[in-house]
């Protein structure tokens, strides 16, 4: 068994991360610590885990971690996972990271979008970039990986297949027109949060300005092997969990006229055989981010506008598992040369 | 007193249309009809409306309708109203028609997309749209009023006043991405309306082929004085009312380097001013559909993203009120010489 | 016209005031306070009043309100009621008080329950208990009225009709068991009023202690003529507003042979015959929150168990409206000589 | 393996179990029926479970399930149930019956609140109840299991401990105030169960005439050794799944005075110990049907009110999995001999 911590446990993907933990046959949850509940028994804050772990949150200490960790999931804001990381990596502590700090390969990026400066930036480069659709090469072995986001899982696996196939126009503008249900927001109450605010209402929010863009253009630039402008619109939407990004790309010139939506159905399921966690939808089927629900699943479906030569990919996922806990737990599998699947393949509540 | 009949009047829209026209201090409803609930107490259907009137329902009869009503709201399906509008003109009851029949100029388009053929193409080009900030000028009077649908409406006041001032990229494709309440589907209970399938769930549905696009491209078309390419994909969102439509357009060259956010505003403010029931949002900010819910009104955001060259302009409405029986009421204020606000303007609970 | 002031007026009860008073044809909005928001426009924090007001969120200040306004509402916390009212009352401005403070005849009750001391006893005997149905005789030109909460409104609306007309089996226990939605849990941020706490979940609250038991207590008790044992449990429900209460009565000996549902609804139908606000349903037929949201009417339902001796009484209303701020309108109109249905007349959106 | 069929595996409490029997270790799904959906993919109606099963809906047909399936789950309405049982029973297929027709042991009672006449009387006395807390004894090698219904199952669950240990009031009424999510009416779309319908909504249904009631009261009849009076109130509650019985219990002369809430959390986890699906939390704290989403167990809170000598004893479960699904699956392990907690343990999404 491998010792695991799991350091923001409280939060809304770190307790998801303590269920997957906990359901998995070769992991062992050692630790799970939160600055705020402290001392207090996971399973009393959280009862759906009442007879699922005795286990208490601790204070985070990541010399304490380090020392009791094989790997540590860090699920922490920005800036709390670069100053733990250095000590962890010294401990010989294997870390997933779930914040932003090593998503970025640029600093500058980084420091433009998060308004703060790295203070790690010599291990930035190290980090293996945790999307394993897109590139599972560096995860075995891997002593850091960095998570992407929510909106950046779904927005790649809608979009990059194209893009590799070369039938989107090069340098055209992406549109990803998201949208999240609350946890996406964050387990602190707040405004926005507010039963009453979010119910019966829709609204877009970080609207040109959301730190996610600079992810989505770098992965995506990666694969077009040239800068591709990314519009990055996220909406939040009333339900708890759920994230679906519609995705719009201009068909490059001579694939207009030919390419039908079956022919992008094909396409994407030739690109996704053998994923375990991706499926396409037939021509004429959109997914819904009820079908993903609690999974580790990316749903996608595809079509083609002829009279404007566009291509929507709409990909749903669950934000708490594909778009986070989920995600970081396939990640930690093929660090540790686990199949990708273990602890994330049970069927869930169906409706 | 002006006489008035609705048509379809157990329907989401008509029974909005029942509240509003009890609320309007000039109108008399008199006749309020329903296939399925003929015969039924309006207020026993719709316990909200206890009190509020001890109206019948009726079976829908064109001669009774003409003979009882000067004013009939169609709020039916297409190819229902076609059926009806020359037995009401011929009675000279003037026609507020909510349904998809009289929208489209063009016959052939109208059978393209509705798959049925035009039974009354002579009164197309009589018939006055009914979005009134477009163009009012052929309300006053008319005999027939072709009430726009909900995505339009909310589209085609975010669209326009950036299109008419030049700033968009002529013949540039426009990207529609709208969200909808579940009141949207219509009130007949489906697997897509069951509460379970709605709840928590956000998924496009008809995308490319939704029945709105070519009202969409016909409206802006006409501003922009040339065919203006449309994609248009809606959402369904777990929400009782409420649409909001998220709206992507391509600046010209030449504007992009200069135009503000703020700019953007200001254009849209001096475009709408006057206007009573559109207001734009300062920049930075954007609407929600909550905050028009049970109104007429148009809340407006706008972002310019200097990045790509895009001018985000987003529009929430009541799909219910603007989207439908607001509007239709408004049409109906303004062929009747009344203030448009007329019955309109009671404010509604906020939260 | 008569110049209002509102305190408190950027909470839930606060805004639905705002709303009312707004659109009240002889009342003139002229002060609204919020200690957190002062210095904001009503408008920018609640855009749904946009075009309504220009008023912008003041500090609240007694003398300030008491030189400027007639008549002053207070949706303040208990305690913030009882500091302010004797200043005002010195200023002749008439007290529409929505807090606790006022409401429970003994200060000892109210010690007991709010476990602080009463700073203004002498002002209690003087209130005069807002809830017109059971009694509006004190009401016209009293200076200080204390609105009964929510829960006590509905519970009360639905038990007191059986108990006054002495088919309630004297002393018997009531059970109210109600049900609220998440506004009524106020609007500031917590971890129960978060999105993803309410939402899909339903639990009680407060069992056995909830401050409104002694409200109800105090009225049933006075209506039947004696003590009335009262077990009252709340719950959480995920919806915005609305409030149901379902109360269960022991049925006096004697009557439980002969009463029907049928009886008993005629019973409620003599004894609420003329009010303008409450309404009950035909035998066989149960109210819903959603059939009252927005308006300040009481729907009741009834049925009689014959094989357990019990009526089962239940009343929605909104708790906004009814629950709070309607309800003060209603009084504050009984108080001025107006009908009390001026200003909470107009229909409201039906789904 | 043990060869599983499910009948009337299209509905919610049908696919809840598909989902289940797939995640058992000693459980192979051969058959699922769907008389609407014979011929469709499993996973293609219900996308959850793309890449889970391949199986296909087939017809229901007894003779074919007999021959193919050890063990037959019948998730299908009343009478569809009995007129099957018997040819299952014959091919010496298990049966697991979700459906009333087997619950009630007297035949009249069940034509009494069902309007019909029971087919095959003759069995009833032959089926255990599938309540396993209660009276898991008869399970063991049963070829029949009679599952109670949602409702039973959560308020038996809460009230006879106390009933048990002579803490209630011999011969007292029962007041069981229910809330359940809308998948409790069933997948069939409804004006009911549409969302606009549902949604921001509370209301009672079948008020003094639900067929719950007997079922409820047979089972604490029972335990009482005395018939017991049970007055059943549910409610609609704007949610997809979750059930919540509040039940009021009259504590018995003596012991009033003395107990404590403490008290009676300790008789509760003394009757519990053991039970691998219940829990009862601390005194001060109560259940939500959230944190029992998707899974097995059964959440319960008590309070005592000194005032009205009443034992309030809540009890919360996912109405699909502890209310049908999951129940039937731990019957299921108990006739055959696992433990009852196989394919039923693993933790599920937490918020």
């Amino acid at each position: 068994m491998v010792d695991v911590a799991i350091v923001g446990a409280a939060g809304y993907a770190g307790i998801e991360l303590v269920r997957l933990v906990l359901g998995h046959p070769r992991l062992n949850l050692v630790c799970a610590t939160s600055g705020s509940d402290a001392g207090r028994r996971i399973a009393s804050l959280y009862p759906a885990l009442e007879g699922a772990t005795e286990l208490v949150f601790s204070a985070p200490d990541a010399e304490t971690i380090g020392a009791m960790a094989d790997v540590a999931f860090l699920a922490v804001p920005h800036t709390a996972a670069m100053a733990m990381v250095p000590a962890l990596l010294e401990a010989e502590t294997t870390v997933i990271d779930l914040s932003a700090d090593f998503r970025l390969r640029d600093p500058l990026t980084y420091e433009a979008w998060y308004g703060v400066k790295h203070t790690a930036p010599e291990l930035i480069s190290e980090a293996a970039f945790g999307l394993p659709e897109l590139d599972r090469s560096q995860l075995p072995g891997a002593r850091l990986v960095a998570c992407p986001g929510c909106y950046p899982t779904a927005t790649v696996l809608a979009a990059y297949p194209a893009i590799e196939a070369g039938i989107v126009k090069p340098g055209s503008r992406v549109v990803a027109d998201a949208k999240s249900g609350v946890s996406g927001a964050g387990r602190t109450p707040t405004a926005t949060t507010h039963y009453v605010s979010a119910n019966e209402s829709v609204a877009p929010y970080a609207v040109t300005a959301h730190r996610h863009t600079p992810e989505i253009a770098q992965a995506l630039g990666d694969v077009a092997g040239q800068p591709v402008p990314v519009l990055f619109t996220p909406h939040l939407i009333p339900m708890s969990r759920g994230l679906l990004s519609t995705v719009y790309l201009d068909l490059a010139e001579g694939f207009a006229e030919g390419l039908s939506t079956a022919d992008a159905v094909d396409l994407y399921r030739n690109h996704y055989a053998g994923e375990p966690f991706v499926y396409v939808h037939d021509a004429g089927r959109m997914p819904s981010t009820a079908e993903v629900r609690g999974s580790n699943r990316a749903a996608i479906g595809l079509a083609v506008d002829q009279a404007t030569r566009t291509l929507i990919a709409v990909c749903a996922i669950d934000n708490l598992v594909k778009g986070a806990a989920g995600q970081a737990l396939q990640c930690a599998n093929a660090v540790l040369g686990y199949p990708e699947t273990e602890g994330l393949d049970r069927p869930l509540p169906v409706v």
